[in-house]
């Protein structure tokens, strides 16, 4: 399924009143659906590239599966967009506790943890990795370096691993959480050691986003986008550092600026 | 729950070296939990505004319901940020359908319907409406001008029902999805006659976002991002003409432009 991220489509363009019968590039979007040991378990809308990093970093963020070594097999049909994926150790699912919210203050974690699957993968980041400003902004200039391969698409996202030196990893998608759980099946399928790294990401910073950073176990997000109140309380509760609007040689540290050294 | 969109955040701001501690606008996001008929359906994770709106919209988006008639009686838990919902004929939904996909032709419609939910209620827009290039262009205008309030915060989206000459409604939420639930749970709500409107959105046109514009009845969608292939396809298939990087004086017309007048 690494098929082309970009298919052509003819539209017209209009300029001041003029029409420009012209030819364009255009994100793909593909659906893909995971059947987990036989049984239909979700169906993502995605970008057709790594989506075998998506069913896996997918899996992870739902509490499905914690390490590769969980997975048994993984096959593809390309053309029905199916993956097949076979767990060691199948445990039941309760379809209903998938999404299911958390109700009260039982679990022992704190009051930003609303789903259950959340709950139980979500952990406090113990990383002492620190970064320092001008690393910060060539890491956003260097994702939107390679961002400018889909400009002229414009609609995805990208989501990259990072030391805080170089981009390690980078992955695309037209779902921002999408371009995220690629990364995360990434970290998985090669067993990285990820804890002294950084993610630079183009999206905003919504909860959800924040906690796949936490499920990785990675302390600091960079992003150029802004950040939701509910991700920067969660941010604090995880000991996570939050850097957005970060553009050229400015940014705002909203959580946890110890991890940013300005010299 | 009309709770402030916006809270206030502690942030160090860095500028070329300098840092400076300052308070920003941040947009809320909480989330809200669907309790149909006393059975938890489902939490959304959305702004604060409008959530009465957005359970309508999101019910009717999932196929849930049709009109405000089928809703018996709605009531808030602020607090606990729950909607109970009561609907006059509750019909027993498989949850194993809500996301489910659907596989094979055997439902007579398009290949890009891959939802259960989708192919019941995603429909043809039969709308003759047409708008100009000046309107999209003053359309465009005025939506962003209402985004401007939110510019201080970033990370939100709008979605508005217009008249080709002027807004009617303007809904905006962390969440694109969300955003045109709120404004399809206010036609619902109010029971509006849409089919010479058009709809004016901030996001990304991604399947999932022409197929809530196709729901709505609405033949024109406006957008200053870009779409994706599958959601041009599916405009196709649902005559329904998307204009995209709509800016200044400038737009892509990529499906139906029959429906745009270039004087």
């Amino acid at each position: 399924m690494n098929k082309p991220l970009i298919s052509k489509w003819p539209l017209k363009k209009i300029v001041n009143h003029r029409i420009i019968q012209e030819e364009e590039s255009i994100a793909r979007e593909v659906p893909l659906t995971v059947i987990l040991n036989g049984q239909e378990f979700a169906t993502l809308v995605c970008s057709p590239a790594d989506v075998r990093e998506l069913a896996v970093g997918f899996l992870a963020s739902e509490g499905v599966i914690r390490t590769i070594e969980d997975v048994q097999s993984m096959s593809i049909n390309e053309n029905q967009g199916f993956i097949y994926v076979e767990l060691k150790n199948p445990q039941p699912i309760a379809p209903s506790d998938m999404s299911k919210r958390l109700i009260g203050s039982c679990c022992g974690k704190s009051r930003q943890f609303y789903f259950k699957t959340d709950a139980a993968t979500a952990k406090t980041v113990m990383s002492k990795t620190k970064i320092t400003q001008e690393q910060c902004f060539r890491l956003m200039k260097a994702l939107n370096a390679r961002s400018e391969i889909f400009f002229e698409t414009g609609g995805v996202h990208n989501a990259a691993l990072c030391h805080p030196d170089k981009i390690i990893a980078a992955r695309t998608d037209i779902g921002r959480h999408n371009a995220l759980d690629k990364l995360f099946g990434y970290i998985l399928t090669n067993q990285l050691n990820v804890k002294d790294c950084v993610i630079a990401f183009s999206g905003r910073i919504s909860s959800e986003v924040l906690l796949k950073v936490s499920k990785m176990g990675i302390g600091i997000l960079l992003s150029k986008s802004a950040p939701t109140d509910l991700a920067l309380k969660t941010a604090v509760d995880l000991n996570i550092t939050v850097a957005g609007f970060i553009r050229e040689s400015k940014m705002n540290v909203y959580t946890h600026s110890d991890r940013i050294i300005c010299q």
